[in-house]
């Protein structure tokens, strides 16, 4: 069930490397991963979902709502995170010059069959 | 200086609330914000530089290169921000329905010349 969403978000976004479905305590629910050298996705994953939680602790240090997407782009990487109520999250994983767009409107569309799922 | 190019940014981004140039130790060195009732948007800045630091430490144990742009949604506000070396970012403060990809853009306009004139 989760690993089909993945793989339709990660199939979806040109330049995607791969998704995972993870707790903010940083263990992966299901994911799928295209084969990649030299990115270990799954790290990168459990080390983002602790920037997350200090986005979360700002935000309601801020007063600006319930945090729903992040994204960051490094010279190597794209990563963008749409979470999945207040355990879970979405992490996709894309080239720098992949297609941002796409991922990030596929995130959105598949948030609520996702978050149904977990429920 | 400073000031005319974040005004151009505020001014040019539909929905944007305010934009701040300012160092990764939380001290800004100029602004231009719209006045807008219940953000305080220098309070945000603040805040958002310790999770910018968060993110550069986790860019940095990933190997995965400079960070170079963060993006946040919440329910009332998104921020974009912009890297201008390891010093000093950009962020720009919008409503959660702005012009996101204008703001964006914007950013990565005007990186350059804000990068000069902090050389």
């Amino acid at each position: 069930m989760f690993g089909e969403i993945l793989q339709s978000i990660v199939d979806g976004t040109s330049g995607a490397l791969g998704a995972v479905l993870m707790g903010y305590d940083g263990i992966a629910i299901d994911q799928h991963f295209k084969v990649c050298e030299g990115v270990d996705l799954s790290l990168i994953a459990v080390e983002y979902s602790n920037v997350l939680k200090e986005i979360r602790r700002t935000a309601e240090i801020l007063g600006t709502g319930a945090m729903e997407e992040v994204s960051v782009k490094t010279e190597r990487l794209m990563v963008i995170i749409r979470t999945l109520g207040s355990e879970y999250f979405i992490a996709l994983a894309m080239e720098r010059n992949g297609n941002f767009g796409k991922g990030r409107y596929l995130l959105v569309r598949e948030a609520p069959r996702l978050r149904e799922a977990l429920a």
